[in-house]
């Protein structure tokens, strides 16, 4: 067990955590809470994430996102292994305070996607009726994921 | 129990989820998938919230975005108390298909939080060091959440 290094506000009353300046986060059970992150330039969105409290506080400290991997179960410095840093530029939370938004700045390629793709987002469902044949909205790979990643195993689980 | 009236594609390999052209949604065990939802013209972040099969097929048909309500445990369109529809413009998936990406042009004033501001994400942390003092971001609100949602319980919880 490590010590625990960052202490964020207590949700003291429902007025505070809404109206107030106390940066009081909500965790869930599994002591996550998610986090949208968009490009700051563009307002694309790239991923959805989770942090745990170690990785909110490194993210603010070093300015740097960092993240829980769900399927690894590992902290995670988002670009340690692709070069993609995220720098961020601005950090804010919402209403209740149980959601992040990160705005932040790529470095290399500028990809967010371990397939290859800018965003994570690649691909659109056509609306009105539920059929469910996506569209894809990126033509082409920014990166060859097989060159930056190599046998690591691939983080997507069905 | 009401007949299931949606269905959405199987997730039968790690390629088609990411590579394919089947969209095949992951809900977590509680039957969710969380929902970024940004304003289609600006790229704000307005809200995030958590759909569950019935929701999103609703929100695919009608084009009307529908969330679950983790906190009031109901399908909920959004907008039904405040009139503050969101009409979708586009619906995206990420590449392991277990979040969604709304883009929105927001009915009324324009909101999109119960509290009364435009975004949820009306105050920013400064970074570089972890204190825990937000600053707002947004100024003013756009409506008075009294006169919108009288006595309705607040869906905010500690």
């Amino acid at each position: 067990m490590t010590q625990k290094r960052f202490f964020f506000g207590k949700r003291s009353s429902v007025e505070e955590v809404e109206e107030g300046t106390t940066f009081s986060p909500k965790f869930d059970k599994d002591g996550l809470i998610p986090v949208v992150t968009t490009e700051a330039d563009t307002g694309t969105l790239l991923m959805l994430g989770f942090m745990n409290e170690e990785a909110l506080g490194l993210t603010i400290e070093t300015k740097e996102a960092h993240y829980w991997s769900r399927s690894r179960n590992i902290l995670w410095k988002k670009g340690q292994t692709s070069g993609l840093i995220q720098r961020v530029e601005e950090l804010k939370v919402d209403d209740d305070q149980d959601a992040l938004w990160l705005r932040v700045k790529v470095g290399g390629s500028g990809a967010s996607c371990h397939v290859g793709y800018h965003s994570c987002f690649y691909r659109s469902l056509p609306l009105g009726n539920v059929a469910n044949d996506l569209v894809y909205t990126e033509s082409e790979k920014t990166f060859d994921p097989n060159e930056v990643y190599g046998d690591a195993p691939n983080p997507t689980q069905l």
